[in-house]
Formats: structure tokens, sequence, C-alpha cells
């Protein structure tokens, strides 16, 4: 096998075309190993394999220095900069994340995950180069999904006023995560069906210089093609046309479902395990479908990720004019979202608490300044969420809560969330956040609250004395054994509260909590700094009361285990109980 | 006059060419007295008169909706809109705001001061329209400085899948605040030298129909030109030429001056003061001057606003390379510092704190994951700042200092800010913000640190016991202040702490207080949620201390006096004195 003596770059420029071609077939041998054992992004990498062969064999990294968007497509890349063992070894498979990493290479230049910013990463690259005369090629590569970001597009347009060395390689395969949407992908088709001859070009009316490769899966036309870019003086766009997932019938056919997969048998495709009983995406949807069904003014607007609250392409198709998804374009998301509430629509947008980052403009300018009353699900907001460093979910508390205007809301469980989706939607008062649970579908026979108009309620589940835990969202179910522990050692039961509201205190309630309460305990599924213990704090900062407030650090985790980072923060009955009453005979 | 008569937009659909001419004209002068002695944004406002008669002549306003980008066009709506008084009344002219404000006008849909918004929020007018079935055509109004912005550029692209009527008037005066700054200015110029006739256009490859209107301030030309595209069918971009400052030659030749303007006089163009005095935007540019000139790989970078920082176009010049001005691209702004600082150059990037909002997940992702040593600069970071509700300057602690990895600072006075600018631009292992105070130059004797390397580390100004201010950035002076009330109240001086460092606690200063203080007083120049004062008061929460946090209420306020507002919030000495002794003897 030739990857076998591959540890670096160089050692592919003695390869000639047709060992080139089979070490592409090797690297798909790796890639199935150990995608099939373990997951992860499929489409993106099976398609970019013989670009990135051809990338490799004409510049040299990591003088030649390559940043990649998203950098899902980076594995082949990992491959052929020193990490083959990760793809081929399966006790290797954790040496690597799934991301470009310099931890891990000095090929690597930027740790990302979040889409659309290579270019203007890149072209600080670029600027550095050109003050410091340290020379060599930067060479961006993005997804055509990631242009339809704003950070994306700001890069482009941008682009063009380096005015020296800079190749920006779009690889057009046709896809976001779900199907492309915006009208620059009739463009890009434009520029296809025409070989790039097309005069109406995108990248040229962005100020860009622009070369088309109708084969991007084709090493001998890349590297040709490479070649005419490598040492350019000015910044070009060298559009490819790859076809995503190649190489494996399931994933070019089935593109959406195979961009990222869950361990599979690659003899038949089907995923080793079936995501069994109820959850919130599939939930999510159903529930949102009924209202759409009933109220035309209803509206369910995703960003590039329908399938997070269940919208499979079959439902998309369902819901018609009354589904959106806009593709990469989180902040028109929210603005639109205002659009339509102002305008009596009743708009629910939902994404990744990870993603709603990019929002952070929009929902202070566009929805809250403006009072406009539109539903936010903020999906994956939790230590349970996704584990890598860029997309934690750890961050929305201190992000969006701060926000004037804007109503979060925690539920605790599954009535809770549903009711509270009910109220935002018919509602016509304020934009509202609902932080959607993520420690599983928990239901409760208890009755829940409908009406959720009148600001900052806290309830209290289970009134006790001495201690009074305040347990925000689904860290709610901490609380509760937490309570139990407390009862069961010290004799005396605690007050169990849902705050339910993230935005506001309840100062009623916490002033009389004081007539038989001597700790109060919070707890939060968040970072702490900026989050919502911290506003208990400072409200009983001048009293007698004792505050303890619990949650996670201030810090980037990657790769974490879910149960490594609540034993390291303190995060289970047994250590908060040490914690607040270690001191105490119990 | 004309304009006495207009008091709806129905109003002006009676009047022939020549008449709403001279309603031009008397709209300019109205434009003149309110400008002239109040000051506001200029050069937009004198260019967009003749569109904004021939719209509101063509369309019906508010069946027809127009959607203002930034809004610093709309004085003309506004006058035609019923609020003509407050441009010819001297005593009215406190009744409206800069900007489209729904509260004043049922013409008015958005209360909106950022750029690049209008399409996207005019997006969701379409769509709600579209669901509902309300009729009526959707105007959004953009200016070409706006285009760059992510947020426009998402929206362009998406404009044209919504696939019913929607106007986009692309109001081109070849001007952002400064100079225009990307590739697509190139096409926008391509586009006006070719008549609109340029086959590589970039509406059209962001999928929209596209007209094309040369003289921008002909009356006549654009009625007929509104009048085409009134109630057509899909989304098109009219692309009209106008002449920023149109009607008054000072504003005509020197655009950027103009874009907002202090109080002048009419006659001459001088403006009625000048600025005396020491100011930290001519102190940062001579001091970011001087520092490119001893280190090539020094970078200053602004979006759209450098003379917020001092950067004139004569210092513009002089930095050359060395200084970028990415034009509205605030995102892309912060990822390419980051790509700077991790090839070895030492960017500094500064804009104000509100439009720092755009870059959250920039912030987050491209930098402090990244640990790129960049510098920011966090201007009008403060109450004394911008006072419009889209401008506010109060949000940027929560926002920013709850990120990890970041080092946010608040210096107290000129040395410490100048020495903390020094050491974050020479240090390289750590992204630094710095708010540079707002509330004038104050200088002192003091020595201050150089080195800050060592990060949280509070410093003791004034050592005393009984209680500790802890009196963070430009309000450390009221704490100065305070200290001095309460040491001449009570006989006993307090502790007095410059804290420095926002984003993280002196665990060991704080943990050291508790021996001779009961009693700590936190003082912040921003919003108290998601802040600094919390931290403090969640460090001594289950502690005997009491902790007393002083700063503003999280609430978007609009056009507000400093006085009332210091007031409102208990943010002068007496009134903190009286909040935390009130209930004792004195």
């Amino acid at each position: 096998m030739y990857i076998e003596k591959i540890n670096s770059p160089s050692d592919i420029k003695a390869l000639d075309i047709t060992q080139l071609n089979t070490l592409a077939s090797e690297i798909r041998s790796g890639l199935m190993n150990r995608l099939s054992k373990r997951g992860g992004h499929f489409g993106p990498n099976f398609g970019f394999v013989e670009a990135t062969i051809a990338l490799h064999y004409v510049f040299d990294s990591p003088r030649d220095k390559f940043v990649f968007d998203v950098s899902h497509q980076c594995y082949t890349h990992k491959m052929l900069t020193g990490r083959r063992d990760a793809f081929f070894d399966d006790e290797h498979f954790g040496d690597i994340s799934g991301y470009t990493n310099p931890d891990e290479s000095e090929h690597d230049f930027f740790n990302v995950g979040h889409t659309s910013t290579s270019v203007s990463l890149a072209s600080g690259l670029v600027k550095a180069r050109d003050l410091t005369g340290a020379g060599g090629n930067i060479i961006a590569i993005i997804g055509d999904g990631s242009l339809s970001g704003g950070e994306a597009l700001e890069g482009l347009n941008f682009a063009g006023e380096l005015g020296s060395n800079f190749i920006i390689v779009v690889n057009d395969n046709d896809m976001s995560i779900a199907e492309n949407h915006g009208g620059l992908y009739r463009n890009l088709k434009a520029l296809r069906d025409s070989d790039g001859r097309c005069e109406c070009n995108l990248f040229r009316a962005m100020g860009l210089d622009y070369l088309y490769v109708a084969d991007g899966n084709d090493i001998a036309v890349l590297i040709e093609a490479f070649r005419r870019v490598r040492d350019v003086d000015h910044p070009i766009a060298v559009h490819i046309n790859t076809v995503k997932g190649k190489g494996y019938k399931p994933a070019e056919t089935q593109r959406e479902q195979w961009h990222w997969h869950n361990p599979f048998d690659p003899a038949t495709g089907r995923a080793l395990s079936s995501r069994d009983g109820e959850n919130y995406g599939d939930m999510t949807c159903d529930h949102l479908m009924k209202k759409m069904k009933a109220d035309r003014s209803v509206v369910t607007i995703t960003a590039a990720v329908p399938t997070n609250i269940g919208f499979t392409e079959e439902k998309r198709r369902e819901a018609g004019a009354q589904f959106i998804d806009v593709g990469i374009a989180e902040e028109h998301a929210v603005a639109m979202a205002s659009g339509i509430a102002k305008a009596g629509g009743k708009p629910v947008f939902a994404t990744h608490s990870s993603f709603f980052q990019r929002t952070y403009d929009q929902l202070s300018q566009d929805l809250c300044i403006n009072r406009s009353p539109a539903t936010l699900l903020v999906n994956t907001a939790s230590v349970y969420g996704m584990h890598d460093i860029t997309h934690l979910g750890i961050f929305d508390i201190p992000m969006m809560s701060n926000i004037p205007n804007l109503v979060y809301l925690a539920p605790t469980n599954c009535e809770e969330y549903f009711a509270m989706l009910d109220w935002s939607i018919e509602q016509d008062r304020y934009p509202v956040a609902i932080r959607i649970p993520c420690n599983g579908v928990i239901h409760t026979d208890e009755p829940v609250d409908t009406d959720y108009s009148e600001l900052n309620r806290y309830k209290v589940t289970r009134q006790g004395s001495g201690t009074a835990i305040i347990a925000l969202g689904d860290f709610y179910q901490i609380g509760e054994e937490l309570a139990e522990l407390i009862a069961a050692s010290t004799g005396t039961a605690p007050t169990l509260i849902d705050p339910r509201y993230i935005t506001g205190i309840d100062t009623s309630l916490l002033g009389k909590l004081r007539s038989a309460h001597s700790t109060v305990i919070t707890l939060e599924d968040g970072i702490l700094d900026g989050g919502f213990g911290e506003k208990i704090a400072r409200f009983y900062g001048a009293s007698d009361m004792k505050v303890h407030n619990f949650g996670l650090k201030k810090e980037f985790v990657d790769r974490y285990a879910v149960d490594d980072i609540l034993r390291d923060n303190h995060l289970t009955p047994e250590h908060i109980f040490n914690d607040v009453f270690g001191g105490e005979e119990c």
C-alpha cells in the first residue's frame, strides 16, 4: 500500500498518476474503516479525496498553507500529514479530532468547526505573509454550502482588496448539509452548465479572478489546474465540481443522510444502531406540523440543519410554504423571523445553541429592540449536547439571556416544553427563546402552566425549609436527586424550585424564601460566568442568605465524556451536597 | 410651500413634476434647518430626497411597506409621513429619533440603526404577506455601503427564494461612511459605467432580477422606474445611482466628513464647535502610527468607522499597507485579525461596542478557541457613549467577557490604557480586548503596570478597611468620589480597587479582603446582568461578606440624558452611599 509510506505530504510527490489513483482508493478504504465503525462526516470526505491529493501534490504544506472551511472535509489531509493511523488502526481512532487542529499537526492552522470562516481566516494569513515577506501560497478551501454564510460572503468580497497571492478553492458538490438555498446556487449551476464560461459570475462580481474545473474528482485534471494557479499574484477562485460521497453509492445517492453518518455496515449502508424511542427532534417536528396545519401563519425556519428538529425531506415537503430552510444563514433567519412576526406571522426558528452564536446582533437589534414575537428553539444547549470544542452548547445563557426584552425559558420536562412552545407561538408580546431539554424525554404527571405571559414567576415544586434548590432546565432532575439526598441526610426536606425563566428573577419568591431558608443552591446546564445563578447571587449579595452556584467552568473543552465533566465541575448530587454541607454534621 | 400641506404620503400624489421638484427644495431646506442646528446624518439624507419622493409618489405606504437600511436616510420619509415639524420647527426637533421608529408612525416598521439588516427584515414581511394573503409591495432600501455586511449578503442571496413581489432599492452613491471596500464595488462601478448593461452582475448572480437607473436624483426618471417594478411578481434589485450630500457643495465634495455632521454654519459649512483638547480617538491613532512605524508587523483594522480611532483619510494614507478598513464587515475583520495574529502579525481591530455585537461567533470560534493574540479596542463602551437605542455601548461586558480565553481589560485612565495597549500588541499568548475609557482623558501621576500577562490581578489603589470599592474601568472615578464620601461620613477610609481584568476575578485578593472588610461595593459602566459585579457576588455568595453591585439595568434605553440614567440607576456617590449605608448612622 502506498499510504503506508506517506508520512508527510512530500512523500506523495514521487508518485505518478496511476499510483496517486491507487492512493485515492487506499484513502477511501481508510475513511470507510473509521467512518463505518465510529461515524463522522462521510460525504464531505469521500468527495474531496482527489482534490486533497492534488493540492498536496502541487503545493508544499506547511510553507503553502491550507485553510479548510468547517474542516469536515480534512480527513484525507490528515492521512497525508502523518495521521494515517487514526483511520487504519482502530486503536488510534481517538488520536485525532474531526476537524483541523493545530495541536495535532504543523499542517493545520486553525481549530475550526463552524462554517464560512476559511476565506476570512486565510486572508489574515495573506496579510501577515505580505507584511512579513514570508512568501508561500495561501489556499482557502470552501464548500458551496458554506458560501451562503455572511462571514464567507464578507470574506469573498474583501479578498480582492488583498491584491496578492490568494487561492480560494470552491468545492462545489451542489449540496449544503441538506440542499442549498439561495439565488447564488443558480449562478453556480449556470457556471457548471457552461463549463465556467457564463458571463454572470458571482466570483468575478466579487472582484476575484476565476478558473473552473469540471471534474473535481480527477487527480490529473486537478493537478494541472492547481499548477496553473500556484504562485499566482492575485486572488483567484478555483471552482471545482465534485461528487459528494464519491465512491460509495449510498452516499452518492442519499447525500443529505450521508453528510454525517453514524456507524454502519459497509456492505449494506445500514446504521448499526437505530434511534429508538421518543426524541425531541421528531416530537418537535410533529408538534409544529400540527400547528402549521391548523394555522397558516405559523412558519418553521431552520438554517441548514432541518433534521435537528426532525424536518426530514419528506416532512419539509409536507410543510410546503410554511417551512423555510435558509441554508447556512443564521443572521438572515433571525432577522427574517423578526419581519414575519412583525407582520402578524408566527415564526419558529430552530438551530443548535452553538449556531445561535452567529446571531447575537440580530437577536439584539432586529428582534429584541423591535419586540417581535418570534419563537426561537435552542437545541443541544447543554453539557449533554455536542462535545467538540467548536460545537459546545454551554454558552447560550450568558450570550442570550442578558439581551433586554428577550424571554428565555428553560423547561424541565416534555410537557412543560410543549406548553411553553404553544404559549410562545400564540402570544404576541415578546421575543421568546426556549431551551429544548437535552437529557432525554422526561414526562411528568404534574400539571404544567399554559400561560407564561406574567414574566419571571418561579414554580415551587416541593415546599420545604432550610435549603432552597433552584434547578434550571434539564438540571432540574439533578435538583430532584439532590433534594432527596439532603432530606435523607439532614432530616429536613429542602424546597425545590423550577425557575423556568432564565432572563429574569422572581424577586417576590426569592424575598419570601428568606423567612424559612438560610441556603440557596442554584443549578444550571451551562457556564456559570454571566449565567443564571450569578443573578441569584447578586440578589442576595447584601443579605444573610448563603448562595451556592453550580454550573460549568468558563472554558472550551474538547471531546469530553459527560460523566467526567460533571464530576470535574462537582455537578453530581453527592458533590454538591459535600460542597454545601461538607463542614456540617449530617 | 407645498411641504406645509403634506400630512401624509397621499398628499403628494396630486402634485406634478415641477411641484415635486419644488417640494424637494423645500425638503432640503427643512433638512438644512435641523441638521445645521442639531447635527445628524447629512449626506445620506441629502442624497435620497428625490428617491423618497418618487417612492411615496408611486407606492401606497403603509399598505406598501418601506424598510430602510440603517435608516439614516429616512428624514425625507419622516417629513412626508406627518413628521414635518421636527425639521422646520426647532421646538419640535426632539419629537423624532434619527432612525425609523414604529412608535412615531404607522409608516415605520422597525427600529433600526445597524447596517445591512433591511433585506432580511423585509423578506420576513414578504413571507408573512404571502402566507396571509395581505397583498401590497414590500420595498427594502439599502445603500451600497451596507452591501458588504454579511447579513445583507445573506439576505440578498435568500431573497430570490421568496419567489414573489419584493423590490430591493440599492441606493448607490459610491460611498460607505468612508470609502467602500471590497470587490463588489468594482462590479457596481462596472454596472454604473455600462448603464446597467454589464453582463457580470452581482444582483443577477444572487438570483435577482435587475433594473438600473442612472440618475437617482431625477424624480421623473425615478417615478417611471418605480412604476415599472410596482406589483412585480418576483424579487428585483433596482440599482439607482445617487449623489451623496446632493444639493450642498461641501457635502458633495467632502463626502466622508459630511456623512454625519455636527451643527454647522450653512453659509460656510464650518462646524459651530471644534473638538478641543485631548481625545482618545486622535491619541489612539498617534500611538498606533508610532507602533506601526517601528514594527512592520503591526496592523490597524477598522470597519467603516476609521475615524472612531482617529484614522482620517490622511492618516490612513500615511499608514499604507499597515492600515486596513474592511468596510462594513465586522465578522470578516475579527476573523482576519485572528489569521494575521496566527501568522505572527500584530493586528489591532477597533470599532464601537455596539458593532462588536456582530462578531460574537467570530470572537468565540475564530479568535478565542484559537487563542490568537490579536488586540481589540472596544470604543464607546459606556453609558457616556452613544445614546440611541440601536447604538448603546452597555452590553459588551456580558457579551464578550464570558467567552473563554479572552482577556478583557478595563483601564481607568490614559496612562493605564496605553500601557495595556502596548502590552497587548507585544504579547503573543492571549486574545485581548481593551475598553477605551469614555469619560474624558484622565491622567495619573501614579505608576501603572506595564505587564498584564499574569491574569486577573486586581490593583489596590487605596488601602483602607470596612468597605472595599471595586470600581471597574471608567467608573473608577465614581469609586474615588465614593471613597472620599465614605471616609468623610463614616470616619473610616474604605479600600479602593482598580480591578483591571473584566474576564476573571482575583480570588486571592478577594479572599484576603475578608479579614478587614465586611462590605464590598462593585461599580461597572454597563448592565449588571451577566456582567462584572455578579462574578464578585458569586465569589462571596456563601460567605458573610455583603456585596452590593452597582451598574445599569438591563434595558434598551433611547436618547437618554446621561445624568438622568446615572440617577435612575443610583450611580452617583450619594445614591450609592445611601443605598449601602442608608440604614446606618453616618
